[in-house]
């Protein structure tokens, strides 16, 4: 059954709420309201124009049951590091109203003594998103999987995997094929209802928890998977997550996403890999294990005019042969059209 | 201060006791006697030729007690799921004589009841090695190390890469340089007395939790510091442990350990990679973060008689121009001698 979200994000909506925008956006659960004081009685498109919905805001938890939520979605901290009274009461308030609470917060709602209670009291739950299920090893039962899949990586954390792959899915159901999102982060959990934050599992489960998601994934028989990516390759800190979606989610196709403005890793100094060392060093690893071929380019333009854009993704496509496009600015329809043939290929392991 | 062990391994320590083996031939900790009733009244050496060491086996705790042990060490799982009741009795017994329990059981000892009231009520402690500490994420901390880093990786895990660390620290102790081991595994967490189950740790931490290895490993400056490796490269369940060492622990030099009767990564049909291939993959991954150089080869022959163990260092040396040799069969001062100036190396990061 569907969540119909009321979506808490006090002071944080119009400039600060990544995960709201994405549920609005992309969500195939529905959102009723916006809970957020500051732009109480708009409409969500007069504070984030690009989201163009109609989505009353309001006041309280109170006036959101108007629109009958069926949940509470927390995709937004609040300032500073603990909760704060008001949003405790919000809280709160959903739940008596019995209302599920989706949490993405670091602290887990769910080990909270007065929400616990609450929450018994009222008959409704409180799932935190960031905790991931009780995952097995890496078994290989993925290579049985006979749906063809594609993995989403990228020069940088935050360059937009988890927009690309669900624009791609969009693209495909568009084109009549039936795609399955594989979220693996926080956002793209909320987003599709489901997943597992792979970046919280322990190490050697890692690819376990890719392997689980893609196995579930496949149950529904779609005609294609796309998993979003995380990290990137040289990042120190992350790559041990990219690591274990490429060998974990054991996909045919890679679509490279780039932000052509990212000269140094998040956080780090190391230099970003260009077009073709991104396709070399993704593609040799997962040769040792199971091919893969990159299919595609999606360019991040945000930072760059018309000009400077429609220059770079020539570039992209002139250096490395491949289709390139920002599926953002452009639409992805175009890009998906030109890779999806290469799309549906299955491939198979080594020594397999 | 350092540790007298009593080594728990009942009906075990002759055949299926690798962590007691490795104990009493590597740990700078002391042990004291072996509790096992199968080999009572007899010596090590009597049941385990290789380890020539002249330790008592004794059948219970009470028996070891006249070797004034500080500290029960069970390196060994019972057979089957649980902790019989013969193990809990021994482990009690050493409890209320004030012994530190060190375990490497899956299960945490210091989360039952009962071994966690006995040990309260005797003043001593309980350290479940596998449970890794708090980390912190990967800072790039590690990139102001000055002391040289050695990563041991390679075609598989269980290869032997812990020993080859401990044999090649050996060898540059012996020519006169203070070489650190860092213990990144349970076995070699309880030979060296501290360390961090790196695969235990949340897979967004593991890189912190190698840098976090090697700053604690610096700070008593030491001229070489050696890391112990863990999984493959192209293990695909293991291998996002193996790049967070790689990119955590920002060595300057590898050295690869091979079995070469190794065809197929452990439960896997992935093919293991060759000498060059494994050069190849290691450093083209290393180069966009933190270079490092490949400097030699040690070979695990142990399923090679003498003329075919020659033959395949002699194979590897060929095919890659490398020193290489087996530091178990042949000792490891030969193989350091030629690798000794290449290890006093320091290099720096991508961008840094």
């Amino acid at each position: 059954m569907k969540r119909r979200y009321a979506i808490l994000a006090p002071g944080h909506f119009a400039h600060d709420a990544k995960t709201a925008h994405g549920v609005i956006a992309y969500s195939s659960d529905e959102t009723v309201a916006v809970i957020d004081p500051a732009g109480a009685g708009k409409r969500v498109r007069d504070v984030v124009s690009h989201l163009d919905s109609d989505l009353p805001i309001v006041a309280s938890v109170a006036e959101a049951l108007q629109y009958a939520p069926s949940a509470l979605l927390i995709g937004t901290a609040p300032i500073g590091g603990g909760l704060p009274t008001a949003w405790r009461a919000e809280i709160l308030a959903a739940i008596a109203a019995k209302l599920e609470i989706v949490s993405g917060l670091h602290d887990q709602l769910a080990d909270d003594s007065e929400f616990k209670l609450a929450a018994q009291r009222a008959g409704t739950k409180i799932w935190d998103v960031r905790e991931p299920p009780e995952v097995p090893l890496f078994s290989g039962a993925v290579y049985n999987v006979t749906t063809p899949t594609l993995l989403l990586v990228g020069n940088d954390c935050a360059v937009g995997k988890m927009t690309v792959a669900l624009e791609l899915c969009r693209a495909a159901e568009r084109a009549g094929m039936r795609a399955a999102f594989v979220p693996t982060g926080q956002t793209g959990i909320m987003i599709a209802g489901w997943g597992i934050s792979v970046d919280r599992v322990i190490a050697d489960f890692a690819p376990g928890a890719a392997e689980t998601l893609v196995l579930y994934a496949a149950q529904s028989k779609p005609d294609l998977i796309v998993v979003e990516g995380q990290g990137a390759i040289n990042h120190p800190a992350y790559a041990p997550v990219t690591l274990a979606l490429m060998y974990g989610a054991a996909p045919d196709t890679l679509v490279l996403v780039v932000d052509p403005a990212r000269e140094r890793v998040s956080g780090f100094n190391t230099p970003t890999l260009h077009y073709r060392e991104l396709i070399r060093v993704h593609e040799a690893l997962l040769a040792t294990v199971k091919p893969a071929r990159t299919v595609g380019i999606a360019l991040n333009t945000r930072s760059l005019d018309e000009a400077q854009a429609r220059a770079e993704i020539a570039r992209a496509r002139g250096e490395t042969g491949l289709p390139a496009d920002d599926v953002v600015r452009y639409g992805p329809d175009a890009l998906y059209a030109e890779i999806a043939l290469e799309l549906n290929v299955k491939g198979k392991p080594c020594g397999g």
